[in-house]
């Protein structure tokens, strides 16, 4: 199985959306495309396009999060679909029911497609070669593995700032060990075309194969800072880290915080990213992020036009067509 | 009171719908009828009608249930209405407001129907007598009572598999004494004129008084599904029972479970039904519950139209009105 | 800061609703004469006006309440605006995100109102000096402070009742000093022009610099009522007392409870109000609840409807432009 296989028909459009990995440089590209149109939704006086209108889509979430649950109920609602929110682990399973049994009784509703958020690797996978054959699939999260939607998004913002990809040097900074928006956009970004992605943190929060995804390792936050056109940020994983690998958040402000001066070795027009929320003080200084060369809050745009375009895309509903 | 006075209005049609208990065979076909109509509307790329459009449906829960809430917020939805979903346990009732009080609040909002489930036998019947002329009242579930929605989408699924009801027998195995569901699957059964009901479980789980509803009484499960055209499993309320009235779910899969060997003494197109949720290996064995015998994912499905139905006919707007 | 600088555009009209105090007589019967017209929509056979249409309206609601964000829930989807409810209490900001953060986010998600409940006095006002330009804000109740859409439609109610408000002798009873209620009642009653407003209650539930406002203190009950035209009963909020302030709801009841024999002291067609959840037996005799005097479900009705009123002002859509 792999997620190029599952992802795609046989056309090669998408037809799920569970993972960067695998996805060709010129499926990535038109995801970025759509959602340069579905951009344009939101300036208009109704924000709203007519394109999954009589579409039921539900909001799988195994695991809480409400800013990722609002975007995709936003962009649902936007492409005038009904949204159904089940938070899973207070509903029927809880009850004895098989998850495929829950997913079959989704299906017999005639519910179109799952957005799932699971705390398990690889449940989002699982889930899609568990469903009947029209439902779309959207990975909105699965443990370490994967967060494609985040890692769009933020391709979104690079080329909407930098236009090119090939000439660029990206840094991802923090918990790469448990991010999976790290891997989602190590991916990406490698088949965008970028010249040199970098991972910076200390050693216990960077997996021991990192360097077979064809990305360069930095311990020290200055030198991996230096020339460099994007500096991607993580959230700190708290509450999925086990206290022996990171002292205090004190501490990692203090090595691997993004500061003034660290961001000076940087390109001068470098631009500024984190996925959100943000813990000012922890890993970025308040000054930063509120500073013209964070794009924090673009990205939090773009997430909305990017999820309304792999929607549409996954059901096979193009913004060309209901643009009315 | 009775359920047909307080269900049906001057010209004996629906505004109300509580209990199967009392109502004519006209009505009950009626629904199933008009169920049929909506079933299309699953079909169609627009899975939306406006029958309801400008309506204020509020799911009235007092007692929690993720799937009956989730079937009528989807045919709310899809009949074009505005869904309110309450959970009455933790809103104004703790604030020491009296239901009555609750229900004209609701009244004065404008809301048009309340979706009422409650663990008090009784309840949607009492807040008919409540509610102003122009609020219709369906019951979703009340105590060891009724769950008449349950009870048509079952009458509906048996129709589409068997055609006629006369020549059936049908058995309805299980927790008889604590179930809601199979209290309004006898009368439905009755009303629409089945060759025979059977009820099948141990003495513990069967109403003292229950073959005056016109219901043979078996024990033994072989026993009871010999020659059946219909076999009724029911979920296996675990919550709703003391401990007393049965040693485990161990014992029970082994006296009352339906296994292969067991369905053998049925009729050879004899189908397999179950409200759901489904506990494998506790009411039902997996490859019983997955095939071609298996109508329960279908049940899911004609439990949206059904519900569409008599949404629609309570408030009397009928398909054939906004069919556009 | 004041509400009247903040609440208006430079062309004096609503932009934001977050006090009574400080807006002109005018301001504030355009919203009653506004609320008039939306009245008419709940009549209609489909209760929908288009004019919110593709606007996300976001029910941010610090403290929890689900009659108030129900009623604003019911006006947004009756604009036909798309409603998002958020309680933060339990989402980002416990993931130690800041509250301007979570704004930024919101607003970078082109969400178009914030309906605001928050436990502590100003908080509405400081959201509303921290929104983006395009964002209106209505104050849902803050701390002790103020109430104003449901002020405002007590005054809608008065008015229907009375026409005329320069002649009127209003009475607000029970605990003033904890009341945002009352707080904005006053105000408005005041801005009205009504002839006097006697606040009556035990002198620890008066505020002490309470005849500032232009209000006569009485701590006899049938003293009080003596007269008037209006009896505007509040709620005893239990849960913002400390326990030495009041000794017992019986006791209370005995002496500041709306009696028969107490509202006889009143004018003959004086009217009772009360914002509700009503406690039977504590502030009203339940006769008088129930009598022909009171007009406290009439209040819930007009609460729609002056919720749709100033959530299409502030937005700038009226309800002239989107009749059809």
């Amino acid at each position: 199985m792999t997620g190029k296989t599952l992802q795609t028909d046989s056309e090669g459009r998408l037809k799920h959306f569970l993972t960067t990995e695998g996805l060709s440089q010129s499926l990535l590209n038109s995801i970025l495309d759509h959602a340069e149109n579905f951009a344009g939704v939101a300036d208009r006086p109704v924000k709203k396009v007519p394109l999954l209108r009589g579409k039921t889509v539900v909001n799988l979430f195994f695991e809480a999060s409400t800013r990722t649950r609002t975007t995709f109920e936003l962009a649902a609602k936007r492409l005038s679909a009904d949204v159904l929110n089940l938070n899973i682990a207070h509903s029927a399973t809880s009850k004895g029911e098989t998850l495929s049994d829950t997913l079959r009784t989704l299906e017999a509703m005639h519910c179109d497609m799952f957005i799932v958020r699971h705390a398990n690797s690889g449940a989002a996978h699982y889930i899609t070669t568990q469903v009947a054959p029209h439902i779309s699939v959207i990975n909105a999260g699965d443990g370490r593995h994967a967060h494609p939607t985040q890692a769009m998004l933020d391709m979104f913002t690079i080329r909407k700032y930098k236009g090119d990809f090939t000439p660029l040097r990206v840094a991802i900074v923090g918990d790469i060990l448990h991010s999976r928006v790290a891997r989602s956009e190590i991916h990406a970004l490698n088949t965008l075309g970028v010249s040199e992605v970098r991972v910076v943190g200390p050693d216990t929060l960077i997996p021991k194969d990192v360097e077979s995804l064809g990305v360069h390792v930095y311990n020290d936050m200055t030198e991996g800072l230096t020339d460099v056109d994007v500096v991607m940020m993580l959230r700190l994983q708290r509450e999925r880290m086990t206290g022996a690998l990171l002292p205090s958040a004190h501490e990692f402000f203090n090595r691997y915080g993004l500061t003034a001066k660290r961001l000076a070795a940087a390109k001068k027009d470098a631009i500024v990213m984190h996925p959100g929320p943000i813990n000012r003080g922890v890993e970025i200084e308040s000054s930063i992020a509120d500073s013209k060369r964070s794009v924090i809050l673009q990205q939090v745009s773009h997430g909305i036009a990017v999820r309304m375009a792999v929607m549409a895309m996954t059901m096979q509903r193009f913004n060309d067509e209901g643009d009315s």
